[in-house]
Formats: structure tokens, C-alpha cells, sequence
């Protein structure tokens, strides 16, 4: 049985002042929620059809229905159980390695891809301005698959940290150099803009290697390509070596 | 104005079955209709809030207002216009050069997404099975941003064109050859899979040569990247050189 007050609290964590103030988010979906409870991540409190899950204490369950589910979830169609977790503490930025860095990326999905990405290629920290959606958003968290537990997702001045890195600085702009042709190395920042503005001017400055991916396409004109479809391209570069 | 007639025309579009009964399909956004009324697609009808666009015949434009485009759009917030277009017939798939080929590809943010990927990498053919999404879905026809008029889009039964092809078949498997070590030629089919099940038996089958995106994390299973980001990178190698 879910309470009133429960209700109330769930379905206030698809607001971020909420989940600030709690200290806690949701996953949604099975295979979300088991990738999550197989992580570092906390759990706080499940909420699930019967028959799903197995081992977790009796105080952190609660057997629910389909029509319960519809109440607290944030899905058209419900996925059987919905898991709160405590929101981990960001860990330090580390100083070598490659890193991500977004730069006032504001569509959920695109952010999910991006962590799945990040997790894929094996990069470990992804920087967001403090501009970009938050991480704990449940459609950035549906969109991760479950990464969101394996990747550090740090929110800062995204120009101060440029700045004070010390680490070459990649960012792709159309009269960047090929990509195909550079030469790229194990360690270093690159970064990625907004949806539709690309990299603003104070980051852009601060990129210290512009790099571009080349069209092929010949008479016409493909504007540019989706972030997440270019992370994909940027990052398989840096690590096909 | 638009008359009830006019409306019920224009959200029965939404349905596969009615923009194949009036050969018709519509585009939102100053942006998309305007890249396809740059295009060779035939425009039927623009609705569009005055002072958007110039040189288009009177008997083919009407003014309307936001509240009358709320009547006949698919999103959520109407993005100054509407326009009919109609549905260009399928031309031949070529017997050389790229071909993307997708096999029972669902999600229309994919779909979309795959021929703006066509279209910035100079793929000017896409093959779907009949099971994929229909490229005139509205929600399609917006992620491709335009890029639906220089992509052609040939629906088809997948099994039979790869077998009668004659060219080599791509696709990628966990098993796969690592991508980044495999010579690619110019000319083949690359073939990607549903989102949930990846390539099908039958397809799978057809497959001539066998590769994977090799992944990086060290630990930790990322179970694998979204069709759309996968199409990314396997194309992003193809055409690098």
C-alpha cells in the first residue's frame, strides 16, 4: 500500500528542488533498477510488482500494483517497479585521463546517451556546466540504462575548471581541423555545446585544439550532426587509437 | 481559417494509413519546412503565423493563428507552421557505393536520427524492412531536421534484397572483428538491428562480414550503445579512410 504522503514525496523527486532537499532520486524499469542496486549506488526504497526481486530486506520493499505504480511513476507505461536511491556524493575531478565536458547540454536524452557513451568508451568522469539538464532527472536516468552508476557526473563553472586544468582542451567547430587525420592523446578534456548553439564563446576560448568532423555528403547541406551522435564519432576517435 | 474538414485531413496524417490513402505527410518548424521547401519535395499546403515566408503561391498558404496550428499539430508547442507535403515515390537502391540497411528499427528518434547520419555521410540510400517505423511518422520527419529530402528511403523485405544484392553485408555482433582493425571498403550494405534484439536470425544470416565496436570500459558491462550511436561510429569508420 502506498501512503498519500508517499506519493507526494515520489512524485515530487521529478522536480530537482526536491530531490536536492532529499537527497534522493528514481529508476525506473528492471533492468534500470537491478543495474543500479548491482552498483555503488544506495538504495533507499523499492517499490515493485511482485516477483521481480529478490534479497532486498522486507523494511526496503514494498509490494505494489500496476495502479499504484501508474500513481508514483514518470513513464506513460509504467515498468513494473520503481527504485529510490540516495543521490551519491560527486567525486573529485581526476587530472589526467580522458574527460568529458559539457557545455550547457539541456535535452535529457541526449545527456543519457552521452553517460552511456562515456561508459562504453571507458571515461570515468563527465564535467556538465552548470547550465546542462541535471543528471537526476528520470528521463536522464531512464536514457543511461543504468551507466549513470558507473560514470561521476560533477557539475562546476565549466570555464574555471578549463582554465585552472592545465589539459589540453578539444572542442569541434566547423573550421576545425579533420579529426581523421590528428593526432589524439590518452589525456584530455573534450568538450561538447549546447544543442543548438554549439560551444559558447567563453568555453570556446578555451579550447586549445579545434577539431572538426569532416561531411561527406557533397552537394548538399547536413547542418551539423545531433551532440550525442557526434560524441559517439569524437570518442570512438580518441580511443580506436 | 481551417475547416473542420481541413483538421480532421491534417491530424489524420498522424496515421500511416491515412498518409498513405492521400499520399501526403506534413513537417512542423520554420527550420525542417524550409530545408524540405528548398528541396524536390512537392509542397501541398503551408499553414503557417504570418510573416514566416515569402514567394509561396497564395492558393498554397494559409494564415492561421496559434491557436489553429494547436488543432493540427503533433507537439506539444506548434512551431509557427505546418506544411502538407506530398509523399515522393521510391526511387531504385543503387547497385554500388554505401547502403544503410535497417532491420525492424522501432524508435522514431532513431529512425530520424539514422538518415541525418545518411545525410551527413554522403549515404544517399536507406533500406528498412516493413517491420521498421514508417519514415512519414511525424515524430520522424522532425528528428531527421530536413534531412528526410536527400535520403532515399526504399521499404522493403530485408531477407530477400540481401540475399539478391550480391554485395558484402555488414553487420555487428558481439562476436564481431574488432571495426577499427578491418579494411572497409567503399561499396557494401551495412545493416543495423532493433533496438531491443539487435540484427534478426534471418538477417543475421545474410551477413557476409562480421564486426563489433570494441568497448572500453574495463570492469564494468555497458550491455551495448543505442542503435543511433552505434550507426554513428560504424559509419564515422567506413567513410575516415
Amino acid at each position: 500500500m502506498l501512503s498519500k504522503n508517499q506519493i507526494k514525496i515520489i512524485t515530487g523527486l521529478q522536480q530537482k528542488k526536491y530531490r536536492k532537499q532529499h537527497k534522493m532520486f528514481f529508476a525506473e524499469g528492471i533492468k534500470v533498477v537491478q543495474e543500479l542496486l548491482d552498483s555503488n549506488v544506495t538504495l533507499s526504497h523499492l517499490y515493485s510488482e511482485p516477483g521481480y526481486f529478490n534479497g532486498i530486506p522486507d523494511n526496503m520493499i514494498t509490494a505494489v500494483t500496476e495502479a499504484e505504480l501508474k500513481k508514483i511513476s514518470a513513464l506513460t507505461t509504467p515498468q513494473h517497479c520503481l527504485a529510490l536511491f540516495e543521490i551519491p556524493d560527486e567525486k573529485p575531478i581526476p587530472q589526467n585521463g580522458l574527460i568529458v565536458a559539457l557545455d550547457d547540454v539541456r535535452d535529457p536524452g541526449n545527456l543519457g546517451t552521452i553517460i552511456r557513451l562515456c561508459d562504453w568508451f571507458g571515461i570515468g568522469t563527465l564535467v556538465c556546466s552548470h547550465e546542462c539538464v541535471d543528471v537526476y532527472n528520470p528521463k536522464v536516468v531512464q536514457a543511461t540504462m543504468g551507466s549513470i552508476s558507473r560514470v561521476n557526473v560533477v557539475y562546476t563553472n565549466l570555464e574555471e575548471y578549463l582554465e585552472s586544468s592545465g589539459q589540453p582542451v578539444f572542442g569541434t567547430f566547423m573550421d576545425g581541423a579533420n579529426i581523421y587525420k590528428e593526432n589524439l592523446p590518452a589525456d584530455g578534456i573534450i568538450v561538447l555545446g549546447n544543442e543548438a548553439n554549439g560551444i559558447s564563446g567563453g568555453v570556446g576560448v578555451r579550447c586549445t585544439q579545434r577539431l572538426s568532423i569532416p561531411r561527406f555528403g557533397n552537394l548538399q547541406k547536413t547542418e551539423s550532426l545531433n551532440v550525442a551522435t557526434a560524441a559517439a564519432i569524437i570518442l570512438s576517435e580518441f580511443r580506436r587509437g
